[in-house]
């Protein structure tokens, strides 16, 4: 496939969309990034755009698959209950006191397929409960953030398994670059008339003012309930007043459902990675909102143990319809990787609601948005339920039905 | 130059000595390390080692000197009074709960060489000054800690300008096996005999109880009094109990001065490299132990900023000798790098004296040590005195004077 630009020059581009319409970050801001150690040509590149927008600080912490592989290889059996605290803490001070926050997603989806599945539970409670935690400024969308991906080596070699590591990473950036408009004449100039249809669709929905979603499909009719005063939001506005896209690429319209008026089963329709490891063919039934029964045919296991994490956990707190016509969608990758896969196909996610899926909602304290319906939990871990076979219709207060996606397309 | 161990080998050999012999974390004891971003083939070896010597976890704060000097190149003028207070003060907290420390230093001496000098002092101030604050643990000797180097690119083209880049890091990487002991045939057991040989000279000095040194040498005519109950140590013991070696490789045999016993002129052999920053041939009189005037005529500026830091910045800390027979030395290179030029000529250093200096010292209380003469500061600063030109001299309190070294060596 031949390209109008080099390498380079993508992923230059790519820096210039994550900072100028992903993070967007003030003048005088400081800049929190997290990223694998192999994303660091783009790390440099986003660093350089970010100072020249006005970035105050711009601070990576860099991650190693290979030392945390090294750690399940050879540290003692204590080691897995125990976490950083001291670098959580500092990540959720700095969130805390108004750092926009930026992370490079690039993990390989199989690392710890074959580690001790206790140890590797142990290690998401610990770990991952610690960084969600450190993150609850981004769920509460107190500052601007947002999260895009760097083709490592494993993950493309995931994604493209019968290609050499070379041709894998060359198809992965090719699917990077395409879904996040880069290879366009002026990707800024694309991405702001993407946001604005985005944003003419969200405002169709909300007009619609529908009280729930109904999603059917082979092994799913589920209804999802939708939170009062809820908004569908394409694009999005932080507590601090920055206007800005949480993720890159994205293609979703997102809302808040009730958390206490989801019913009926759902199966999922592609894999979920989480933390490197891979949970597959979800299925699930819910009575009044909450989750009563839970199973997958791969990753079992870590489901329960992630359903466990909180009450909040066993009940949705965000509902997203995504086109088959997406650009991800219609690439037919399976990418082992939420910010592409959930980009994909619509989706829902389990644990916190998103506040500005409330109208107001960044404005209103926890209680308030509860009475609403939004849901409260210490994680937000979304899995995908659309696909070509899955219809979405919108179901108005009085029992009118509209019919929204047919065969994984807007009507 | 051939040699009977692989570069992969030399490299696993160094980060067993580093683990085994410098850090010696005990068993769930965590370790923070400290690392180029390019010394990461070493920093997972490390990280093996130290998990299966027993740490609990090892985390590593990777930081890239690119992204340092984009941020002088792009960032706003008032970036160089920010410092992310969240990270250094994150590190302070699992230094003081008890991790280990393991800092890589590879930094290219001539990074900033070229950046706004008021740009460069105010980054200084407010970086080197966290990062000094977060250190204290280490500057009392509360835990086990080592620093060692890794042959970056950068470093080893200032330590050999007029080689290819690769025939550079070669010969720097020569140096550095070659100066830790790895290409011996047993590493461990190398080491074990050169501490022995360390300890028993330590004892040699002690047993003179001597009151000064004095450094004699073109421009240098110093006496450098001791603290009362100072001890010459070669090997160290941290208030956690762990026997340890706080660098790779050392040859010095270091004591506390008397902060306000110090006399006389002195004038630094080796451009001291403080921060991307070189500071060339340093002159200082001292009187009743202050600096009470300070020149270089390269880096004067720096050196004044360093100095006003706080008082104890303008007494001495430290005072060690080192023989010219030391590998170090021998190699006859200028390696812009404390870790290496320190081992191999006299030093003294500028602020916090070790307390382990000071008879039973780590478990004096501040005010215990400042009684004895011991200084107190936020920074250690090192730098080079002693070249084959300096005479030393040991003299007792009858004024009775003992040759120490003539032409840079042991009488």
């Amino acid at each position: 496939m031949a390209h109008t630009f080099s390498h380079e020059q993508r992923l230059d581009r790519l820096a210039e969309v994550a900072v100028q319409i992903g993070l967007c970050p003030v003048p005088g801001q400081e800049v929190v990034m997290n990223a694998p150690i192999e994303a660091l040509p783009l790390v440099r590149l986003i660093t350089e755009k970010a100072y020249k927008a006005g970035a105050s600080l711009v601070t990576t912490l860099f991650h190693d698959e290979a030392s945390r592989l090294l750690r399940f290889q050879c540290a003692r059996n204590e080691s897995f209950d125990r976490v950083a605290e001291w670098l959580y803490g500092g990540m959720a001070k700095a969130l805390r006191n108004g750092s926009a926050w930026l992370l490079i997603t690039g993990d390989d989806p199989l690392l710890l397929a074959g580690q001790d599945p206790d140890k590797v539970a142990r290690f998401n409670r610990t770990t991952w409960q610690a960084f969600m935690a450190a993150l609850r400024p981004i769920f509460s969308f107190e500052i601007n953030w947002t999260i895009l991906s760097y083709a490592t080596p494993a993950w493309a070699q995931a994604v493209f398994p019968n290609d050499a590591e070379n041709v894998a990473v060359g198809k992965l950036w090719d699917a990077i670059f395409a879904a996040s408009r880069v290879d366009t004449a002026d990707p800024i100039a694309a991405w702001r008339a993407h946001k604005d249809a985005l944003a003419a669709h969200a405002k169709f929905l909300n007009e619609k003012r529908f009280a729930a979603v109904r999603f059917r499909g082979p092994g799913t009719d589920l209804r999802v309930g939708l939170a009062d005063d809820h908004q569908w939001l394409g694009v999005w506005l932080a507590k601090n007043g920055v206007s800005f896209t949480p993720n890159i690429p994205t293609e979703e319209l997102a809302t808040a459902p009730h958390k206490d008026r989801v019913e009926g089963v759902v199966r999922s329709t592609k894999p979920l990675c989480y933390q490197g490891t891979l949970i597959e063919r979800i299925s699930m039934r819910f009575a009044g909102g909450r989750i009563v029964e839970a199973n997958a045919e791969k990753g079992a296991d870590l489901l329960r143990e992630i359903l466990e994490t909180d009450e909040g956990a066993r009940h949705l707190g965000e509902v997203a319809l995504v086109p088959e016509s997406s650009p991800i969608a219609k690439s037919e990758l399976l990418f082992y990787n939420t910010l592409y896969d959930e980009n994909a196909a619509s989706h829902v996610a389990i644990g916190q609601a998103y506040s500005p899926c409330i109208a107001n909602g960044t404005a209103l304290s926890p209680a308030e948005l509860d009475a609403k319906g939004a849901n409260h939990s210490l994680l937000h871990i979304d899995w995908m339920i659309g696909s070509p076979n899955v219809d979405v219709d919108g179901i108005s207060a009085d029992g009118t039905t509209t019919p929204l996606m047919r065969a994984g397309e807007w009507v």
